[in-house]
This record gives structure tokens, C-alpha cells and sequence, in this order.
């Protein structure tokens, strides 16, 4: 054989791999109606002879964080690493041991946490998250990660990412979609790991901010984080931040509870193909199962109306072989 | 000659080809300092060999808009459209013809609406870039566009673009930059055009905003354009745009005015290579010639001290062959 045909070989060879790897790269999807939705959507979208088509620039799709991409119990990660800042900055402040929130926090007290209320919590996050700089506030997040461990699997925030959502943002990716995340929660506690754990890189992360101001410390700009919030990123929230960051309306949108409810509904009453995704936590042997009695990422109204809006919902025990990563029989 | 063999020499011919290209993007500029300190530049952190590489997810460069992308003179385009915007809307406001700045709008009095300042200027504003829904502002934009004319080139205003500067966005995005607008201009006056004539997505342009509110018209969700301002992204508020929207230090900055020095400043203090510039509009011929004391892009403290920040002024007259496109003898 003439070495160029030989090459030319080796090269149907090598397409004929990649095409078969394409066939699943959802290899941790059951083959589920959920999953023939999902991917039935971006062939629409990818057909340059469909009318559905969408151009590159307009496959914009965006996902929540919290209990989406990653899980969010038994509290919102983040409420974990502001509870760990509390204990951190004690020793600074003496009268904290005797003020609410910040006595439940030292003490561990969920219950007198949870009764200081929205306002109690937010008090929390100003006092750990405001007065450093966002270099500075960067490294704690980062150092926080690298060293926190999730209260029942015994590992680190960052590996209680979902293996599916993983392989979805990949498989998005690969036909041409942005990924954006819109999250409630805050923005400087993602952009530091987002792009290493999501491959979404800190422009293309939404998320809940305080207010910084930019000044000059011994002649060097810094910002430096205020202890004033400037925007919540939830709820109707998140069509506002999709419009203000993004500035086009995505044509789907994945969420887990009713703080998504409107990103959602957005997404998907604008003209052309849409997709609204959901996914129900009812799994909990190998993650947690709540719903419309959790605290944390309560979905009532989203499981009432996902049928008559055309949203697909995801039931993580059977629509998943695995939930995390270090859960992947594969690995 | 071989069919392979053929294809293999056209093949490089085309690459000849393309590097014979490569070896100036930037057709535009003279052969000055100014283009061999931004060429040096690019060189430097693009070379992996080289200690000053930067990875190209850092390669973030951020451009003003008015007075670096496009003119500012006579006056900003925005308030040129802020303007013709009154005039529509004055049979609905009756009142604007005896209260001001309306009146001196109507009447074309730039002294009096000057002698407004900054509040007359923000109520002009707020009147008629708000009460719309996002939507309807785009196609507003998009209509305007398309039918007024700069009072001096009698051009629509997208023709008003520097065709230096174009190839400088062409050029870095080639050499692995993401290229963002940060502009003291609103955001969404600037999206519905920044794709089409700066090859600029909307999700990469920063500017000013009013709030907006998620609201159901009919069952439809809309986001309804509140006349309240939500962030003003000029001066310090650039470097603080930057963090929110990129959440990355750039490593190159351009701008035009003392609007633009604290962004010049954020991004030239960071560690490792770094690019500012400024564009000194001194070619009265071509388009305008103003600094110190004009109204609008003034340009002071930035003239001052770009020397001892080592920050690169481009001289408009003797740096660039051509202005803009239409005088581009090449077209």
C-alpha cells in the first residue's frame, strides 16, 4: 500500500472513532425519553436544512448552579463556606458570641440560624463576604475549596458536581452552544473554579454580587468588596441578569427549583425551538430526594407546571446511571 | 503531477498565501512606534517560548467605545439619538415645550441643554430610553440607525467607525484575544449593532444601564426598561464593570479620554506584560481635533501622565493612513 492511502487509512479510521464517540456523549444518561428530548432539541437547532436552525452566535444556553450542576444540600455549599468565615473571623470579633446570627453560626445552631431569616442570613454574607478585595476574597475561596469537605460523602465541594450535567455542558459545547451559568448564588464564590470543574470560564458565569469600589491602596488599584448587596440573581432576578449580562435571550434553559421558575418561562416563550429542563432530586440513596418542603432549592410550581409548558423534567433516579464523578464505574 | 501531489502544492500555496497576509493585519497604520509597541506586544504574549506568555483564556483586551471605536464630535452619537428621540415623543409630552431640558432639546439649543448638566442630561435620558421593553428599545436603536446622519459626513453613524481600529479588533481576536466593549455609553444602545460592525457580541459589551423589571404583559413575559439608573460604567466605574462582567483583569486597555484612565490604570498595574494606549484625536482634516477642554471624550490627566505609565498614545494624524472605511482607498 502506498503510504498516502495509508494515511488516508488511518484518517477514515480516526473519523470513524470520533463518529461513534459521538453517538453517546451522554454515556451517563439513561436512554430515557428525557435524554431523546435533549438531544431530539439540538438536532433541531443543528440542522443547517431545518427550519428550526439557529445561527452559532443565538445557541445560547444557560444553567442555575445550585442543586443543577452541582448538589445543594444538606445547605447551599456556599452557606457552608460562610458558616467555616464566621468560625475563621471570630477571634476579631468577641462580640459575636453573644449576636445573632452569629452565635447560631459558631455554635452550629441551624435551627436559630434558620429563624434569623432572609435578613439573618444576609447579615452573614455581608460580615464574610464584604472588606477584602477581590483578589484577596478569590484566594480565601479557593483555599476554603481545597480544604472543605462535604458533611456526608467526605470529599471536597468541588467533586459533588453531577457526572450527566457534566457531559451535557460538553455536549452542548461540541454543537456549537455558549454555556452560561445563572446562579442565586454569588459570583466571586464561582468564577474562581468554574472554568476548571464546568469548563465555563469567569465571563460566562451570573451569579448574585455585593457592591466593590475601585481605590487606590499604597498607589496599587484594588477593588475591594463593600458590605452592600447589589444584585440577587434569583427568581425574576434571572431574566434580569440574563438581559443585563448576556443580552440576548438563551433558547435553553436547565434549572431544580422555583428560584428558576422565570429563567425558565423566559427562555422558552421566545419564537422558534425552546427547551426548558428541570431537574427533580428524588434520589436519595445516591444524593437526596426534596421537593416542595426543602428549604433549599424548593420546587412546588416548576413540578405543577413543567407538563402544560412543554418543560422536561429529569428524575435523577432514573434518567442518571451515575450522580457524581467518583460514582462513574468507567473511572 | 499526481491528483495528491497537486493538492498537496495548492495547499501550500494557500498557506503562503495566508502568512503573506499575516504580515500585516494592520494595513491601516503607519509604520510609526505606536504600531510596533502594539505588534511588540501581541509578540510577546503569544510566543509560548517567551516568559511574558499569557494563556489565551487571559488574553482579555477592552476597548471604549465613543471616541475609540467611533467619533464623538459634535456631540456623543447617543445624545444625537437621546434627541431625535424627543422630537418622536413630543406630541405625546406637550409639557416639554416649556420645560426644560426638553425645550432646549426641541429647539436645538445645545447651550441651554448644556446649561442643564449632568442632571438636565440623565432626565433626557431616562425619558426616552426607558418605559419600553427591551425589545422595542433594540428595534428603536436598529430603526434609528438605519436612517440618521452625522451632521458633518452626512454617513449613517455605524459608517463612523475607525478602520484602524477595526483591524486592531481583527488582529488581536487572531492572536487568540477576546475583544469586550467597556463604554461610559448604555449597554443596550450599543448591542443591537456591536456583531455586525465590530465583529463584537452583545454578551461582550459592557456599558451603562437603567434597571429593568421582569414583568407578564398578556401572559407574555417582557423586561420592561425602568427609568431608574442602574450602574454608570465611566471612570471608576469601568475598572468595576470589568469585575462584574469579566470578572478577569484585561492585559490590554484602550481608550481615549479621562473617562478611560482608571481602566488604563487597572489593567497596566497587574503583574506581567501589559498594554494601555490612548487615542489622541488631533486631525481636524480627517475627523476632530480635541483634548483638554472639550465637552465631550475630554482628554487631560491622560495626555499628562501616559509618559510616565508607559502607556502608548496614538496620534491620529500621523499614525493612521486612513480614518474611516468610506476613505479607505483600498475599497
Amino acid at each position: 500500500m502506498k503510504p498516502i492511502a495509508k494515511l488516508w487509512l488511518i484518517m477514515c479510521l480516526f473519523v470513524g472513532v470520533a463518529n461513534a464517540q459521538a453517538m453517546d456523549q451522554l454515556p451517563s444518561w439513561q436512554d430515557t425519553s428525557t435524554k431523546e428530548n435533549i438531544i431530539a432539541f439540538v438536532a433541531r437547532v443543528t440542522d443547517s436544512a431545518s427550519e428550526d436552525f439557529v445561527a452559532p452566535s443565538d445557541r445560547i444556553a444557560v444553567f442555575d448552579n445550585d442543586g443543577t450542576l452541582w448538589s445543594e444540600q444538606p445547605m447551599y455549599f456556599q452557606l457552608a463556606f460562610a458558616l467555616d468565615r464566621v468560625k475563621a473571623l471570630a477571634a476579631q470579633h468577641p462580640e459575636w458570641k453573644t449576636q445573632q446570627p452569629f452565635k447560631a453560626a459558631l455554635e452550629g445552631d441551624l435551627h436559630a440560624l434558620a429563624a434569623s431569616g432572609e435578613k439573618g442570613l444576609l447579615e452573614l454574607v455581608m460580615a464574610t463576604h464584604g472588606n477584602t478585595s477581590t483578589d484577596e476574597f478569590s484566594a480565601i475561596v479557593t483555599e476554603w475549596l481545597a480544604t472543605a469537605q462535604h458533611p456526608k460523602f467526605k470529599r471536597p465541594y468541588t467533586d459533588m458536581v453531577f457526572q450527566p450535567m457534566l457531559e451535557l455542558l460538553a455536549y452542548l459545547r461540541a454543537n456549537g452552544f455558549k454555556t452560561f451559568i445563572v446562579s442565586g448564588g454569588g459570583i466571586e464564590f464561582m468564577r474562581p473554579w468554574t472554568e476548571r470543574v464546568y469548563g465555563i470560564p469567569p465571563e460566562q458565569v451570573i451569579g448574585s454580587s455585593i457592591k466593590t469600589k475601585y481605590e487606590l491602596r499604597d498607589d496599587q488599584p484594588v477593588l475591594l468588596r463593600l458590605p452592600e448587596i447589589d444584585f440577587i440573581d434569583d427568581k425574576a432576578g434571572k431574566p434580569v441578569g440574563i438581559n443585563t449580562f448576556i443580552g440576548k435571550r438563551p433558547i435553553a434553559a436547565f434549572g431544580n427549583s422555583d428560584g428558576d421558575f422565570e429563567m425558565l418561562e423566559w427562555t422558552t416563550s421566545g419564537p422558534g425551538p425552546r427547551l426548558g429542563v428541570l431537574l427533580h432530586h428524588d434520589d436519595a440513596e445516591r444524593e437526596y430526594a426534596y421537593d416542595r418542603k426543602s428549604p433549599f432549592g424548593k420546587l412546588d410550581r416548576g413540578l405543577d407546571e413543567a407538563g402544560k409548558r412543554g418543560w422536561t423534567v429529569i428524575n435523577m433516579k432514573e434518567d442518571w446511571k451515575v450522580v457524581y464523578p467518583f460514582q462513574n464505574p468507567e473511572q
